[in-house]
């Protein structure tokens, strides 16, 4: 487990410079989630008592992590609140069910910003399951009538093809839809991006923009980036449209 | 902050060795959450925004101190699961309000041991304030319906006298509730207790006792008593009875 301290406080540093606004952060499981989820399967639901344990690991293993964020926030004077998603929500076969959301509002209502994070919950038909911060920022999203939704990646956002085999490979800026929904060979088409997590990210934000939630991926790795995005300058990244 | 490493290893085994049974764990603050509560004055509530920070790094303190503890009891098998009171528990005043404890159920009825600890929360009129676990622990015991609470104190129980100050001083096995109301020098009577928290556990505990439910004050610092006590089997302490 090896996170990445100097992006953290980067970024930490980007949001604090932004200045004070409400906002809510999500992050995902990186290194100290993923192995766990996937060494008791998680994300499947109950098969064995063993599991038990490694639903435990890993909800532990996501505190430790978010732990290390919440420091990184906190000592760049962003007053952030650690919120445990597997402590208030439920899902139904992965989905999230009718949750209710006042605390979230209630915190940022106070002048906290909430640090959510993909988490370990239990599931009704599977007993538990594994909750991605991708369905938990959308769903966040909506049930706070969020203005805008930007997802944080490792590239400056979807591309025409693999930036990484076709020289000639083009960010697209804006996305419909309509255009995703087209495309015969989703699959092929948006597996160029390098983070396996595009596709997922893209169909969750489907329903952020269906609720009129504007709804950008932008480059997190790149210095300044989320700063400006968050001061609403325009930065590279890719708008994902009806 | 020095955890009782030891003695937190030991209650885990005596709670692995006295068997499967529906359980909830409560701690509280000790050397974590205490001294950050304080420098901030959290449970006074609202009344400067530098307090913000120091909320979250009360409840990062006792999501540090938790973590050791579900730590431990995984290591002896236990399949706890930490649960986060400040993401689900809202108080007003300083007294928990109508809150829905169906997800401790599931946790319960889905195979875990929910561990759960005295944390900074959000409060209706003051904005924020510390829940102790005292509180939180009689409040789940009555909404769960529980059989019996037991307070794991690092004395007996609660003395005729200060034990320490007074060689006839004696366990009081049973203690009514009338006997605490009638006792005209409540303070004295009950300060003679080594744990100032004595006083405020049992004023919590007299709502469980009302609700039929069986408490009882016992040593958690001897070892084996949780453990006998966990089995039913008698052991030194005090009983709160109607």
């Amino acid at each position: 487990m090896a996170p990445n301290i100097k992006a953290i406080r980067r970024l930490a540093e980007e949001v604090s410079l932004a200045g004070s606004r409400k906002l809510v952060i999500i992050h995902g499981g990186g290194s100290y989630g993923h192995p766990l989820a996937k060494e008791y399967d998680i994300v499947s639901g109950y098969s064995s008592p063993r599991q038990l344990v490694g639903f435990s690991k890993t909800h532990q293993a996501m505190i430790n992590l978010n732990n290390i964020i919440i420091e990184a926030f906190l000592d760049s004077g962003v007053p952030v609140v650690s919120i445990a998603p597997s402590s208030f929500i439920v899902t139904d076969d992965r989905r999230i069910v009718d949750i209710d959301f006042n605390l979230i509002k209630r915190f940022i209502e106070s002048g906290f910003v909430p640090v959510l994070y993909g988490d370990a919950v239990l599931d009704i038909s599977r007993r538990f399951t594994i909750l991605s911060g991708d369905q938990l920022s959308v769903r966040l999203a909506i049930e706070l009538k969020a203005e805008r939704l930007l997802f944080g990646v490792d590239v400056d956002g979807v591309y025409t093809a693999n930036p990484n085999l076709a020289p000639d490979a083009k960010l697209i800026e804006d996305l419909s839809l309509s255009q995703i929904k087209g495309m015969t060979q989703i699959g092929e088409a948006l597996s160029t991006d390098v983070t396996g997590g595009m596709i997922g990210k893209i169909n969750e934000a489907r329903d952020a923009v269906e609720a009129d939630i504007k709804v950008q991926l932008i480059n997190a790795l790149k210095p300044g980036i989320i700063q400006s995005a968050l001061k609403w300058n325009p930065v590279p990244g890719t708008w994902l449209r009806r």
